[in-house]
């Protein structure tokens, strides 16, 4: 490898990252980090004065394959990077280049809910932060794979190397510790068992699958939502949300976990 | 740069985190990637089988600085990335190495609680991350910021460069759609106004400011947490969390929020 290729590779890595994102390094010419270590490269910045969104590319992956690898990643990796890590190392394995060298086990920070703190579910926030990663229209994915999170009974998918079976359970919330709940009350099980540790990766196993799925059709322009926001959240939103007579928060989580429903 | 020094800036790239941190390129030997491109490099793993967690090297900063960056990036990346950014970007100016080219702009998914969903406010969940990446002890780091974003009145701080006033409030959760509603009944903004963007940009600057203050005290043996899991968590946690008779959930999110204190 010379030392084109060497940069090549390199600012493949960070391509779209913005760090080096913007290090321009495919047309080689000389960068403020060659040249000033100290110097950051600037960020490329869209017409509405915001980042630049440039995806990685991505290909179609075996939902299987992928749900499989993200039940073992979650085991030593934990939630957020069992979804996270296993979109790049499979991509690693399929397109190369960036997804190579991306780093992933900062992720295992959304452990247990952002650090044991029981708020976003580490499946949820690794399948959004994937999503942003490749795909050049993330929301629609997000949306997707958050309500299947909310609304379906999961885990709906066996991992190949599964030690157990495990009861499937309705997560109600995009929060760990609501979903957490909702599976101890179904199996019966405690918080801390070792069956919620197996739920929890054939739970990253569940929505790596359904993220790859959603991806997969994207990439084909053959995506429909399945799980669309429900009408009692829309009902919500068209008074709290954008536009709305009040207008005083903003969100899709399902309202119902925590708010009573009320006249108008 | 010659092909050893590319090289060796590649590795320092991704030193600590996983997908290229177990290349072992300080010393330089033929690794997988060089070899085989389709091949990753092995995860390192700690006794307990977990991802070897190994954070890259973190210097004092200034906090009024990286607040008044914050302010700044997140009005071009949104929230999560107005904290995350701006600690990776200050610590490629003291430190360089590997945060000169850390991949930050896919940070921009945590926007408005994970891609407008509202859930886990990006200032929280950028701090986390970022405090996973650069500190050995990350937990107690996490808890004080989030307990401060929970019940202290923010923002705190007025960033160099800000161009209004904003009134503070109490965010009472670790959620997006909580803090935003709180502040607008406090400020008599709307959910999407201009005020209101304003104000999560001097959220992000209050949250990053808190972060850089734990993260020099931790460098210097000096943390003690000033915003403790309050008594009323902890008699909830007392049952329903690890150890507790019911355990049925996990988590340190203020439960007062969405549940009512109960006799046992």
């Amino acid at each position: 490898m010379d030392r084109r290729k060497a940069l090549k590779a390199f600012a493949g890595g960070a391509t779209a990252m913005g760090v080096a994102g913007a290090l321009g390094m495919s047309s080689m010419k000389a960068n403020a980090s060659e040249t000033n270590p100290s110097k950051r490269p600037e960020i490329k910045l869209n017409k509405k004065g915001k980042v630049h969104h440039d995806p990685l590319p991505y290909v179609p992956l075996d939902p299987d394959a992928v749900a499989d690898r993200a039940y073992k990643n979650k085991l030593i990796g934990d939630c957020m990077y069992g979804v996270f890590a296993s979109i790049v190392e499979e991509l690693a394995e399929k397109v190369g280049g960036p997804y190579l060298t991306y780093p992933t086990t900062v992720t295992r920070y959304g452990k247990g809910g952002v650090m044991g703190w029981g708020t976003t579910c580490g499946t949820v926030n690794g399948a959004a932060m994937a999503a942003y990663l490749v795909s050049d229209k993330p929301g629609p994915i997000v949306d997707e794979v958050i309500n299947y999170f909310q609304y379906a009974e999961l885990p709906d998918y066996r991992p190949a190397s599964a030690i157990m079976d495990i009861t499937p359970s309705v997560g109600d919330s995009t929060l760990c510790h609501v979903s957490v709940a909702r599976w101890c009350e179904a199996s019966g099980h405690k918080a801390f068992s070792k069956e919620r540790t197996q739920r929890c990766a054939h739970l990253a196993a569940s929505m790596t699958r359904k993220l790859v799925m959603a991806l997969n059709a994207q990439h084909e322009n053959s995506f429909k939502a399945m799980y669309p926001i429900p009408q009692e959240v829309k009902d919500c939103r068209s008074c709290h949300d954008k536009g709305g007579e009040l207008e005083d928060t903003r969100g899709k989580m399902n309202c119902m976990t925590c708010h009573e429903k009320h006249e108008v």
